[in-house]
């Protein structure tokens, strides 16, 4: 939770000067948003979220993530719209920071997802892949398989000091994704950050997807399996095979996975898990002093990692073949 | 900036359910209140905040926070309505904490007030203490003349530390606000924390004040000095003579002063660059560890309190009798 830049009203004035969304009534700095700054923003026209990009996230891929948001929004997701501006630009320069203005979708992160939810999740995420699926830009995806060993060798002289023996399993652990890492299967835009907080609902219905700032060109499948490992796994670290056939049911209902892609999924759910464990020890051996965020425990990661070990078949995750 | 208590779904939910407010479509904790954690709710009836009382805010204080907002808002004053639930009751309880919604209010805290807001503000002001002429409810300034030598006792050892001869200095100043300071003047309803933050603008017009958890019984020429203080000097530590003109100008359309109060403002002036100067020093000597809010500087409240020392009629703060 964290406002990083604060926008003064002669600042805010003269940013929204270039837009024609009428005249402010009101706007709130959001405690929520780990990488970026948030205003909730309230004007004559609606109300919208205003966002300034902090250093996380790079400048130069700014113009992928907001033309995604267009072209979804276009094709019916709803996803935060970015607004144009009157030269129909829809990225700006506010407070010395890249910024955006985007429509304020209504809805609730739940934070304990019933298997109901997974369902509804699993639907949203096949109506994104498929509504991607004509969109013309391409990012490679940074935090896959040749970005890990950057990033464990950031962690690795100090991983066991967070767990012993954590060094050596995640080498191990490497080792063996680098040869098994599946390729050819059917690619497009993914979201690859879905967790719970990224998801919007009113009621049992899916009311908005959130945050594209990690999307990338990936494996849609696996999208899935992070979404396996961020939805379906209890607080005790146990996995739920409700909840999962209730993601994967969702999910094939639109968009029905490939053999390929069944098979694979094992191997990307350790791959996913791997991800977030990973980017989590490193932040968790970095915080720096006075920091507003409070670090994500990657062990959560490493437990994930021993469950997928185990899984020899997508059935186990509760794919009904 | 800071969400001290974060509310889980099932907490909202069974909260809301003892009002008649609609369902929840979306609420996002907000980064503004040192005091409490707030939350922006929209329902389908429509758009609230909802506050969660900290430890500062003392809990058998809330009936009279609560108690005024609604006589207030009665009285056609724009503030923050505290909405009752089913039961009649305006105060609740919500993961752990004292709770309450009240109605949004839309506005803008300007940062670097003109003399133009400075005017409306003072009629704002003005508005305030007469609507709460007939409050029946009473609660003490414990932050005025009798509770600053036990706040000075908890900072009078390090005050040097601070600033050299700022323990002496207050030690002096003390006991002349201790000899000099007024009564029999006329008292009521204060805001008593009426900083920029507190007041909301659309366009020139005072849309709104809010946070009334200062709010007290005392002189109410003592709230138009805190006024002063907060609206009229500038960032260099000037005073603005035009915007203490149109200040008491805007007051005193409404509710012209007394001669006696008229010759109080300077010591009031005095009294209220004290009790700031007071609270800011005890909480800059006392910042946690890993604090999420950034302690104000007492200093800038002891170069005001120098200022004062100098002025012998309120015609200096613009005063036009």
């Amino acid at each position: 939770m964290a406002v990083y830049t604060e926008v003064s009203d002669e600042e805010l004035a003269s940013f929204l000067a270039t837009y024609d969304i009428g005249t402010v009534l009101s706007y709130k700095g959001i405690a929520e948003g780990v990488e970026n700054t948030n205003y909730f923003l309230h004007t004559t026209a609606g109300t919208y979220i205003m966002t300034l990009y902090e250093k996380r996230v790079k400048e130069s891929d700014l113009p992928f993530f907001i033309a995604l948001m267009q072209h979804l929004a276009e094709r019916g997701l709803n996803c935060p719209l970015p607004v144009s501006n009157r030269q129909g630009e829809a990225l700006g320069w506010l407070a010395g920071r890249p910024a955006a203005i985007c429509t304020f979708l209504d809805g609730i992160a739940v934070r304990r997802p019933s298997a109901s939810h997974c369902g509804a999740l699993g639907q949203a995420l096949a109506k994104l892949h498929l509504a991607g699926q004509d969109f013309a830009m391409a990012r490679p995806n940074a935090l896959s398989l040749d970005g890990w060993p950057q990033l464990f060798a950031q962690a690795e002289a100090q991983a066991d000091s967070v767990s012993a023996g954590l060094a050596e399993r995640t080498r191990q652990e490497l080792a063996f994704l680098k040869e098994a890492w599946p390729s050819g299967l059917p690619t497009g835009v993914i979201h690859a950050d879905l967790f719970t907080d990224n998801v919007f609902f009113i009621g049992p219905e899916v009311s908005g997807l959130i945050d594209f700032y990690f999307a990338c060109t990936d494996a849609l499948a696996y999208d899935v399996a992070i979404c396996l490992n961020a939805w379906c796994f209890e607080a005790d670290g146990s996995f739920n095979l409700t909840k999962g056939r209730a993601l994967l049911a969702g999910y094939q209902a639109l968009r029905p996975l490939s053999a390929d892609e069944i098979e694979a999924l094992p191997i990307f759910c350790r791959g996913s898990a791997m991800r977030f464990m990973l980017t989590r020890l490193v932040d968790w051996l970095n915080v720096p002093p006075g920091a507003l965020v409070k670090p994500k425990d990657p062990l959560e990661y490493d437990r994930k990692l021993g469950f997928h070990r185990h899984v020899r078949h997508a059935r186990e995750y509760g794919l009904v073949a």
